[in-house]
């Protein structure tokens, strides 16, 4: 991770160590899950200034809503210690073991459409785990709470599977597919992540807290929530996207029509990860969702772990900082700017380069063609993007 | 039909009606099967010129080897008679029952590169229903003779529900979800064809012979191939290739790996026909060729007789003729040439339409965009089609 810049974290760090971290920990209390325009402030004036400035209220307007209940709350030093003492820690974009890469996605989001589409302030963790070694190869493994018998054993074959061969678990601990996905990886040995909607402290459902405790005794439990946050509803959609973002793709095994997996598999697409799908009997309602999906191209179909290698495994997330063989890095003219309007992640409609490159559509959409003949873009139905993003490193 | 050209058939009749006629039978049993030579030396001569040809032995080199075996035996009244007596009969490009406008599908494609490909001569039939009438809104439902109860199931009440709403079933009368579409089609009263790789007059498979006797009865048991002519193993592809055609769409209910559903599959794609493909549980070995045809984008994906209507239903073929609203009559200059060098049904590369148009690649490129935006052409994974192809008429 040292090649690439910390998301999340101002260039210059703008306070010691200690008084960054309090800083940061403060700043996750008050606000308490993803807040886009508090991270914008903390990319532009560095987060001991941006505490400094919710302290005192000197505030663009989109933050003093989202800050007035708790600002002049700081328990930061106690929130350390409480969290040590549960044997867990804080991980904030500071510290090596955040995973910088993984957020690169959530970071090229637009926040102003959508305040949760922010990068996590500060992950609460407890476990062995580095977070940033856990999600080197990761996969999400989601799906219906009230799961079939079909599809717990779908959910522990593909996950011990994919386990065993080094593969990190990451889900949610819920009911059905979570648990049968974590309990797989734990089974054989393997890693595993469990993203909570409420504080680490807390096990949510209270029926999973020996599953919970398995988990943060070999693998990791991580939320973006402070300890003794209690789950809410938004906070399972804003849980989603950190499961999505933490994995290398989404893979739902079952899910009904109204299953939350939806909601992760729109946050991985989102965020340029392969979604996937298992398919199972028409006539089953917990393989309507999964059935929807791939119908509507939502997610791709896969039956087993090789599937799930196949579709997740070559993504690599380019590294570019100062490397020689930059994809792009000999274009000039129309064909540069039209490269560099494209994102690093995620897709771009002809329209959406024209108005950021500042070139009209004809020329936008003649130039297309020739990068890809050039195969350094391809088009799908979300629009077009970099093909660098689907290399391998 | 009356507006369509007769597809198969010369455009000035060479002959009269019962001459034509026993040419056609005459040449059917000289070639038994799709022969592209001999299409393409009627659509230039004519029907009763043809059979004088081949009679004469005045052929062009491909046309001798495919019709010396059997060109002295001209058994055509006594053909017609036979299949006659059976309470049968022959339909020919000639006749108002021949479905010219679902052939046209079959005449555009490259028949030099694959014999196979060519429009059938004539078809053998026994059963009360006009096969003009029976394809007009048809389904070909297909799947592995070795299905699991699951298959024969869902084979069951897809076929049952779109039979009832007035959809013909087409299959093949194979042992499993064939037997199963039909079956289910005659339990509702519904209209259902069975097109064999052997003549009409043979049962096959043999212990199907009170099925086919079933569908004889109300429906149609139709063949390209003449009375007598036993099932031979390249005759099924050929016989695949028909079931496509003469259907809006091919669903594939249950397929192994290796299972003929895939071949006709493969002919629905050639013809611009919507393949579909229903899931069901991944460890099941007869749902295996299913999952891999949607996973690898051959198939789409569905579950009911609802998804099968979305996909067949809308398809219509667009009637040229005359018709004032011809979409891309207004184009002029480069537009008009690419949009003319696409064909009516089915797709080309830009390669492809730079080399019949004579225009550059280049030009192909930057012209494609502007059509699409004007909604006369669409692009998907084979590449660009007109986009009236899906337009209710």
């Amino acid at each position: 991770m040292s090649e690439v810049r910390a998301v999340g974290a101002a260039v210059d760090p703008d306070g010691d160590p200690d008084e960054r971290r309090l800083a940061w920990v403060y700043l996750s209390r008050v606000v308490q899950g993803p807040c886009a325009p508090l991270s914008a402030l903390i990319a532009s004036v560095g987060v001991c200034e941006a505490a400094r400035a919710v302290r005192e209220r000197e505030l663009p307007t989109a933050l003093r809503g989202p800050t007035a209940a708790r600002r002049e709350m700081d328990s930061a030093a106690a929130d350390v210690d409480a969290i040590e003492r549960l044997g867990g820690r804080v991980i904030t974009p500071d510290d090596d073991e955040w995973p910088s890469w993984r957020m690169l996605g959530l970071d090229q989001l637009d926040t102003e459409r959508d305040r949760e589409a922010a990068v996590p302030l500060v992950l609460w963790a407890r476990g062995p785990l580095s977070l940033h070694t856990a999600s080197e190869r990761a996969v999400a493994v989601v799906g219906s709470r009230c799961s079939s018998g079909y599809g717990l054993q779908v959910a522990s074959e593909i996950a011990c599977d994919l386990a065993g061969r080094g593969w990190t678990i990451v889900s949610g601990a819920a009911f059905g597919i979570d648990a049968a996905a974590h309990r797989a990886a734990l089974a054989v040995g393997g890693a595993t992540v469990a993203v909570l909607a409420c504080g680490v402290d807390r096990p949510y459902p209270a029926q999973h807290d020996r599953l919970l405790a398995a988990i943060a005794d070999s693998g990791l439990v991580v939320s973006e929530y402070p300890p003794g946050i209690s789950a809410q509803k938004h906070q399972f959609l804003a849980r989603n996207r950190l499961i999505a973002t933490l994995g290398d793709g989404v893979l739902v095994v079952e899910a009904g029509l109204r299953s939350g997996a939806r909601n992760t598999v729109k946050w991985a697409r989102r965020l340029g990860r392969p979604a996937m799908a298992v398919p199972g009997p028409v006539g089953s309602a917990s393989s309507a969702g999964c059935h929807r999906m791939i119908r509507d191209g939502e997610a791709v179909l896969v039956t087993r772990a090789d599937d799930v290698v196949d579709e997740a495994g070559p993504l690599r997330l380019p590294v570019t900082d100062g490397n020689p063989a930059e994809p792009g890095a000999d274009l000039r003219g129309a064909e540069a700017e039209i490269y560099a309007a494209l994102p690093v992640i995620g897709s771009r409609l002809p329209r959406e380069l024209s108005q950021q490159s500042g070139l009209d559509l004809a020329t936008v959409r003649a130039v297309l063609p020739s990068l890809e003949l050039a195969q350094l873009v391809g088009c799908d139905s979300d629009g077009w993007f970099r093909t660098s993003r689907r290399q391998a490193s």
